[in-house]
C-alpha cells in the first residue's frame, strides 16, 4: 500500500450517465433498490482488491461526459459505461469512446432487451470490447473483474 | 396573499427547452409573434389567478433540463414542458420525466402533426400524463389549468 | 341572457364518435368513471359561462358524423371532435374536417400514446388547429376554453 | 469437501450450442484461440472455487439442446448457454429457457454487435436474467459467478 | 367394435410441437392448467366416439416431425399439428405439410395474436386447410371434429 | 321444450359483416356455394340440438353492427362474427368487441392466410376468445359449440 | 328515341364517394371550381348521345355504397366510382367490386400522386377494369366512353 | 385541310417506351392482340378528326426519348407517354417530363396496380397532367380527347 | 463440321452487360484477371465443342442490349446474360427477357451476395430459367452447357 | 484406375436437406419428376468420369447436417449442398459453412426468385462460393464439375 | 503557355449528365439563370488560371456517359460530374466511377436535400473522393480547385 | 490593414462540433493527420486573404453550440459548421441553423456515405445552403470561399 505500488496501479474511469443518480428512488422493480453512493462502494471495495484505482464520474450532460472520456484516453487504462438513455441516442458518444483504445465495457442494470423496443439498439455496443446487461449492481463488478483482467494482458 | 398562504400554494415547475429563447423572431408563421417573456408573462398572471407558485426555466441544453427535473421531484407539484427539439431525440429526457410523479403536460406551440415526419413522433408523450399542441401560447395557459386541478386531486 | 344576445352567441359542435356511448361502462382505468351525459352536462354548463350555443352529437356511423360536420360548415363557428376508432382508420374524416374552416380541435380522453402502436398515428391531427389528449374529461373543457378564444378572434 | 457438503452444492447446466465444438479451428480472429475442451477446463476450475457441480452440454441439435433444458428445470439452479447460430432463429428454444425459472445467462464469445445484422438480434435475450457479450472465454467466467451469486439469494 | 370395422377406420396423425411436453407447467395463464397427457386422453375418447385411430406424437426434434409427417402421407387420413415455437421459423415444416394433401388443421392453444409480434405470422397457416387459435384445449377437439368430417367427403 | 325454459337459455349473437349477403354467388373457389341462409340454417339446427337462441344480423354498415354489439353487451351469452372487409380495417369494431364480456370467436369462412397480405392482419382478434378461419361454413358450427361450452362455465 | 329503344339500353351505375358533395366550395386549387350538379348534368348530356341510361349516387356512407353496387350486379352493366377518401382504406369496398362483374373505372378528380402519401395507394385499383385520375371533371366524361365501349363488346 | 389550317392545327407527340415494339407478340393476356402499327393507325384516324397533328416515336434508348421530349418543349403542344418499364426507374425521365410545361397523359395499356408490386409506384405519375391505366388501346385514344381539350384552353 | 450441319446448329446469343469490357483492369479479386476477349475465346472453344454457333454482343448502353435481345427472339435458340449493373435496376431489361421464350441463362463472376446489399435483388432472375453466379469465368462454360443441354429439349 | 490412384481422388460430400427425400412425389412442376435415387445416379455416373469420390447424405435434421458438415472439414475436398427449406431460416448452418474452407456450392432446383417472396433470401449464398439454381437435376452436375475444376487448382 | 508546358497540364474530365442542356429554362428557382454554356465558360477561366486542361461532355444517355468515363480512365487526371437524376438510379454508373482511380467529385446545383426523398440517396456519393451541393454553379469551380490540388498530390 | 477597414470586414463563424478536438490523434485513417490548431490556422490565413473576420468554436456540449448559433444570428454574415455526431442526431441543431438567415456550410472531413449507414442521413443538410463532404481539411477553405462570395452578394 506504498505510493510506489500505486504509481503501477492501473486507472479504471466509471462513468454513470443520466438519471442514474436517481437510483433508489426509479422505479425500483426496473432498476433495484440500491442508491449510485452504494454501488460506488461496492465498486471501491472490489477495486482494493484488485489493486486498481477508481475514477468515478456521474452526468446528465452529454458534453460533459464525452470531456471525461476525452481525458479518459491519457489518463486511465480502462473503462465502464451505464450511459442510460444516451445509448439509444448519440452518435456522438460512440465516436468518443470509438477513439479509446483500451478495454472498455458497457453495463445496464436492468435486461434492456425486455424493455420497448427503442432501447435494443445501442449506438455504443458495436464499439466497445463487451456489454454485460440485466444482471443488476452486479453487472458492475463483473464488468472490474473483466476490464482487470484485460488491461492487465495489454501492459 | 399572507406568507402563510403561499406555503400552501402548489408549485408548477414549467421549463422550456431548446431554441424557444428565439420566439418572435423564430419562423412567426410557424410559432407566432409573442415572445418567451411574453409568454411567461401570461403565465404568470394566470398563476396568480390560481394561486399557484411558478418556477420558470429555460436552457439549450439537455443536461441541464434533466438537473432541473430531477430536482422539481422534491420541490414541485406539476410540471409543463415543452421540449422542443429534444421532443423527437432524448430518452434521456423521456427517462427523467418517468420518474417524475405528478401531473406533467407537454405543450407545443405549432401543430407538429403538421409539420416533417420526423416532428410526429415523441418520446415523451407516452410517459406523461397528456399533451396539447397546436393551440398557441393558449395551450400554455390551458396546462396551466390541467395541472392545477390534477395536483388538486392528488392532494 | 336576452334572445337577441343569444343571436350573436357562436356556436360550437361537439361531436362524439364511435363506442363513446358507453363511456362510464367501458374500462374506467382507461376512460374514467364519468358517463357521457355527464361529460356533456359539464360542457353545456361551461358554455353557459363562456356565453357559447352547443350542438351535441353522437353516432358510431361514419358518415352520419360526415353529413354533420358538413352541416357545421354553414351553421357552426367551431368544432370538437373526439373521433374514437375513427381517428386512425378514415382518411374520409380527415377529408371533412379539411374543408371546415373554423377552428377545430381533436380530444382523446386517454392518451392514446400509451396505448397500441395503431393508435399512435390519426388521421386527424394534421388538419384540425389543434389536439388536447391525456386529460380526461377536463381536456373537452379546455378545447371549449381555447375554441371560444379562438373563434372570438375570428370575427 | 465431503460428500455431505456436495449434496448440498448447486448444480448448473452449461450449454454449447451449434458449431461450439469447432472452437480453435473457426476463424480465431472471432472466436479466439480456446478451444471448448479448455473453455470447459477453465470453468470446472473456477466451479470447485464456488463450490458448484457444473453440468456441461454441447450439441448441433436444437431438439437436443431443448430436452436438456427441460431436464434441467428439475436438476439445476442455474443455467449458462452459448446458444450459438440458434440465438436469432429459434422461438422454440426461446420458449424452452422461458420455463426455466433460475437465474439464466446467456453468454457470446464474440461481440455481435460488431457483426452481421442479423446477428444483432436475439430471441433470448428477452426471457433471460441478463446478457454478456464480448468478452471471450471469460465470459464464461463471469457468467459463472453472476449465476452463483443470484442462485444463493434464491435459497 | 371388431377389428374388420377398425380396418376401415380413418387414421388421424396428432402432432405436438416443442416445449409441448411440459403443458401444465409452462405458463398456466396462458396455456391452462391440462397436461399433454390429458388433452390426449380427451382426444382419445372423442376419437372412439367418431370411429378414428389416432396417432399421437410429440417431439422437440423439428427433423423427427418432419420424417413423422412423411410417413403420415401413406399412412394416415388427415392431421392435427400444433407446432408451437417452429411455427414462426421453419420453412421445412411448412415444406413438408405442403406435400402433406389429406385435410391439415393447425391448433394453438393460447391466441398468438394477443402475444409478441414474432408470434403474429405462421409459415404453417397457408399451406394447411384451417387454423383454431385461442381456444386452449377444447381447440383440439373441434380440430378433431373437423377432420373427421373432411376426410369423409374425401372418400 | 316448455317456454319456461326456453327463459332460461343462452342466447348467442350471429353477425355477418360486409359483403356477406352475396355468398353463393361471391367466388366460389374461395367462399363456398352456400347462401348466407343456407349458413343461417345450419346455425338455427345447430342451436336447437345445443338448447341456444339465436339472434342473427347482416349489414354493410359498421355503425350499425357497433350498435348492435352494444345492445348485445346486455341481452346476450356469446357473439360469433365474421367481419369481413372489416376485420382489416376497423379500430372501432375492436373497440366495441372489446367492451363485449361474454365469449366472442371470430369466423372467417376462407382461410385468410392465403389470401392477399392485407388480409393477414385483424383488428379483431387480439380481443375476442379465438378464431377459427378457412374451414367453410363448418367453422360457424364449430363456434356455436365453443361458444356454448364456454358461456356454460361463464353461469 | 322510342321506348323500345329504351328497354335495350345499358346502365352505367355512376357513384360518387364520401364528401364529394362538396365539390365547388372544396379546394378549388385542388378539385376545380365546377359543383357535383354540373358534373352530374355534363354526364346526363354525354349518356343521351352515347345511348346509356345512368343511374347516379352520392353518400358519405360506406354501408349505402356497398348496398347499391350489390344491387348494381344485377341491374346495371357497367360502373364508375370516384371512392372518395374510402379509397384508401375500405376492405370492403374493394370486396364489393370484386363481386361485380361487368366493367368498372375508378376515377379520381386530382392526380392522387401529387398529394400526401397515403392517397398514393388505393384498395380499389387492382379489382376495377382501369383508372383514370387528374384529368378533373372530364376524367368521368373519358370514363364514360370508355365503359360504353366496352360493355359493347361484353353484349 | 389547306396547308394554312394545318399551321394553325395543334401537335401532339405520342411517345412508347421500351419494349412497345413487340406488341401483339408479348404476353397477349396482358397487353392485348393489337400491334404497335394497329395502335397508331386509330390515334391517326382520332387526331383527323380532332383536327391534331401527331408526332409518334418508340425506342428503347431512355436517353433517345430525353432527347425527345426536349425537342417537344417548343415544337409540341401536348403530350402522351406510355414510359414502359421506365415508368418506374428512371428518375431522369420525370425531370424531362417536369420541364415539359403542356398537358401531358401517362398511358399503361395493362392496370398495373394488378400486376407486381415494383409496377404500382410511378416515377412520372406526380409530374404530368393525369393518368390512364388498364383500358387497353383505348386508353390512348382517351388520352388524346383530353390532351386536345386541355391544349384548347391553354390557347 | 460442314457449312450444311452449320445450319442445323443452334445459335446462343451471348450479353456482357456494362463495364464488362473494363473486365481484367477492373478490380480483380472480385471479378479476376481475365479480360472479356479471353472469356469470349472459352466460350468459342466450348461452343465448337457443343456444336453451338455463338453471337457475343457487349454494350454499355441499355437500349442496344433491348434491341439485341428482341431480334434474339426469331435469330436464336437460347440466350446467356450478364447484365451487369443493369441486374438490379431495369424493369425495361426485364421484360424484355421476358418476351423471350426460349432458355435464357442470368450469370455473375462474383458472388454477388456476399458485395453490398443493392446487388442482392436482381430483376432478371424471376424471368429467366436459372442463375449462376459466384463462380467466376467458368459461370459462362457452365451456362453454355445447360442452354446446350435445354434447347436440345425443346426441339 | 488402381486403389493407388483412387487414395488420390478428390472426395465431394453432397448433402440434400429437408424434404429432398420426397422428390418426385413433391409438386412436379416445381422440382421435376426424378427421385434423389436417380439424381444420385447421374451424380455418381459424373463423378466416375471426372475422377471424384462422392459421399452423398440426405436428412431432414439440421443437427445432423451440421455434424456432417464438421467432418466434412477434415475428410473431403469439396462440398455441393442443397439446404432446401433450411437455405432461409438456419443461421447455424451458415456458421458451419462459414468454417468449411474447400470449394462448396449452394443448388436449388427450382428458380426460387420465381417463388414465394420468404424463399428469395438465403442465409447460405454469401459464405459459399457460388449458387446453381433453378437449372433441375441438372445444376447438380454442373456444380460437380465446377467443384472439381476448382478444387484442381487448390491442390 | 508553349505546348511543352500543355503537355505536362492535368486534364479534368467534366460530365453534365441528363437534363442538364435545359439550363436556364428549367425550373430557376431550383438551379438558377444560367445556361450550361454559361458555366462551361466560367469553369474553361478557372482551368486556365489553374493551368488545367478541361474535356466537358453532356449527355442524355446513360450509355455514352459510360463510354466517356471508360474513356477517361486512361485520358484524364480527374473528373467533375454532375449526374442528374441518374445519380439515384444508376448502378451501372456507381460501378464505372468506382473504376475511376484519379480523384473524382460529384456535383449538384440545388441542395438535393431539401428536395424530395427519392433525391436524398446517391449510388454515387461513395465511390467519389467528395460531394458538394447546393451551391449553385459555385459548387463546379470549388470543385475544380479541389481535383486541381488533389491530382497535384498525385504527381 | 486599418480599423476602419476591419469594420467593414464580414465576419464568419466557424463551429467544430464534438470529437473535433481530437483530430490527428483519432482514426487518421478516416481524418488525416491535421490536428484542429492546425486547419484553424489554414482557415486563418485565407480569411485574411479574403478580408473576412473568422470566429472559431469548439465544444462537445450540444448545447453550447446552439448558444453560439444563437448569438451568431446578430453578430456573423456567415456560418460553417462540422456537427460531428450531432449531424445525425440533433433535431435542436437542426431548428437552430433553420433561423439563421445568413449563408450556411456544412463541412464533413470524411466522406459519410462510405462509413456506417447511421451517418447517411443529416439532419442539417435539408436547412443549410450547402453540403462539402470527403474533401478533408481542404473541404473548410472551399467552403469559406462560397460564403465569402455568397455573402457578397447578400450585401
Amino acid at each position: 500500500m506504498s505510493s510506489a505500488s500505486q504509481v503501477n496501479q492501473k486507472t479504471v474511469l466509471v462513468i454513470h450517465g443520466p438519471n442514474l443518480n436517481l437510483l433508489g428512488q426509479r422505479d425500483p422493480g426496473q432498476y433495484g433498490h440500491m442508491t449510485l453512493a452504494e454501488i460506488n462502494k461496492d465498486l471501491a471495495d472490489r477495486a482494493t482488491v484488485l489493486g486498481i484505482t477508481l475514477d468515478v464520474f456521474q452526468s446528465n450532460h452529454e458534453g460533459a461526459i464525452l470531456d471525461r472520456i476525452h481525458q479518459g484516453i491519457h489518463n486511465s487504462h480502462g473503462l465502464i459505461i451505464n450511459p442510460g438513455g444516451f445509448t439509444h441516442t448519440s452518435v456522438a458518444l460512440r465516436d468518443a469512446l470509438d477513439v479509446y483504445s483500451h478495454p472498455a465495457i458497457e453495463v445496464h442494470l436492468s435486461n434492456i432487451f425486455k424493455r420497448e423496443p427503442f432501447r435494443h439498439h445501442s449506438y455504443v455496443s458495436s464499439v466497445v470490447t463487451g456489454t454485460i446487461c440485466g444482471l443488476g449492481a452486479q453487472g458492475y463488478l463483473l464488468a472490474l473483474e473483466a476490464v482487470a483482467q484485460q488491461s492487465q494482458s495489454e501492459k
